[in-house]
């Protein structure tokens, strides 16, 4: 069995699954990984070191992957595309800020350009820059993001695709972490999913043992939006965009202080760094989303992906029954 | 055609939705249309007007309906309970507090008990208190609630039934305004879903005409959760509640300065219950959620439910086309 919708097609994947970028998590064997299972793999481009992208997609090997992008970051030194696009991505993935300047660079090799968005009025931007992919990210995610809700953002946005005669295709983002979010996904006029937090706990992502243990310790409810954890990483992130983490020590202590720790400057930053190098999970963030609740184990991607669809397509196969005619 | 769930056949209706009791908005016309459209209508019970409560049952006829109750303001005037159990309601609705109390009574007379929850904590003691069906209400909901997300918090209180083996009903709440967010839900593994805003949005509704075209006229991204409404009518929310409302003057102007508007007192108040009255929708909120932007116009409640419900049924009946065998 497979799962096929036009993402699937447009693509040349077998399953409508895009692994998201993860700073950090999202190295060459994650999406080497996820892309052999059948979806598209993406490296994390992060906060700028080439070498470190550039090492990602040798250890990605032959396996068509893509990479993805901080927007406002990849703007700072936007060198750094060349050197991704010099290894032929299948897809460029931007997030979190204006994907203007880049999105002509993209297109030009046949890359997909896929830009991920927060609210309906990004999304029309991204529409209008000519976005292969838009996705529509909600607030459940991990790490980065903003306010709006997958479940009301992805029709939203596929009303607006829809109006404006557009051919771009449509993911979701934020929540999805098994086969009954993906297949809601589907229900929601989504053409596919980027899932993130799920593959953060798989066994090929570059995270701490303990602070995988911890997301997987958590309920849904113990992740919380907040700033403490850029502040603590000396990041600059515009205003509008905060991060989903689980709670911990570290964030309860600074929760609702940020000033005052952004006061203490250097000297708490070197205090988190050093926890995170010790895998001290009561001071380093789990970046994991509200989907904590619904992940239990750590897994090779190839499995969860594997998981995942299984279950989708179970539902979707079945979902025939609550008709009556 | 027909949508049969879990829910349609312990509770004995056509369609797998209930109506939100939503304060002020929900009386027994809107209550008593859902009824006749199959569903489940629910007259909200507010802050506390026993007179208004009966009006609303007499309003609502001959009609099997319900009504709702916000818990912790039920304990401040028990009584009210036993006024809405005497019009022999066929569920109770209780949200935003301990319903422990409660319980028993609505029990006592075979009313079904409806627990809405915003975590998964809250979830597992309504499972513990014996409520025939949990509503996992999500942060994109209109009006009051909390963090969580309907996409994560369904599918985990799902899975915290099943684990407990419990014989409970789950119903989604929060951004399900079409047939889209009600087939997600089915996929989600809820047995039904509570609807609000679209039903706000209706012509049975007790709206002023002001703050409906306000909301037919915001997207998703123009509401937000705060603490101004409240602070405005003089309501003592227990502070992990907020209210989500689109966003106006008003709120903008008293956002982030909420001990200064406090401070401010009976002055502020006054004014915006005169702005209220007038109808003015610079000043008194359209208290509708994220599903502002999925609604485009005021309709009868019965069209409402039979549009969400052939949406729901087309979606469900054709999801089968995603799987290839």
């Amino acid at each position: 069995m497979a799962l096929t919708t036009r993402l699937t097609e447009r693509l040349g994947i077998e399953h409508p699954i895009i692994s998201a970028p993860m700073a950090f998590a999202a190295g060459g064997r994650l999406a080497s990984a996820v892309t052999a299972a059948g979806g598209l793999g993406l490296i994390g481009g992060w906060y700028g070191d080439g070498d470190w992208l550039e090492q990602e997609f040798r250890e990605a090997g032959n396996a068509r992957v893509g990479c993805g992008f901080i927007t406002w970051s990849l703007a700072k030194a936007p060198h750094l595309l060349d050197r991704a696009l010099a290894h032929r991505p299948r897809a460029v993935f931007f997030s979190f800020g204006d994907a203007a300047p880049f999105a002509g660079d993209v297109k030009a090799v046949g890359a997909a350009l896929i830009l991920q968005v927060q609210t309906l009025k990004d999304a029309k931007a991204a529409l209008d820059l000519g976005a292969d992919v838009v996705v529509a990210q909600g607030a459940e995610a991990g790490g980065h993001g903003e306010r709006r809700a997958t479940l009301t953002l992805v029709p939203e946005v596929a009303d607006a695709i829809a109006r404006g005669g557009y051919g771009t295709l449509l993911c979701a983002a934020g929540g999805i972490a098994d086969g009954r979010g993906l297949a809601a996904a589907l229900m929601l006029g989504a053409d596919g999913a980027v899932v993130g937090s799920r593959l953060w706990a798989s066994s090929e992502a570059l995270v701490h043992r303990n602070m995988l243990d911890r997301a997987i310790a958590a309920t849904g409810d113990d992740t919380v939006r907040q700033k403490v954890t850029d502040i603590a990483r000396g990041y600059d992130w515009p205003e509008r965009y905060d991060i989903r983490v689980v709670r911990n020590a570290y964030v309860d202590r600074w929760l609702g202080r940020e000033e005052e720790m952004r006061a203490a400057g250097e000297g708490e930053r070197q205090r988190y760094a050093a926890g995170v190098s010790a895998g001290d999970a009561s001071i380093g963030a789990a970046i994991c989303g509200e989907a904590a609740g619904l992940i239990h184990d750590v897994r090779p991607a190839g499995e969860i992906v594997a998981a995942l669809v299984g279950q989708a397509e179970s539902l979707l196969g079945r979902a025939g029954r609550f008709v009556r005619t």
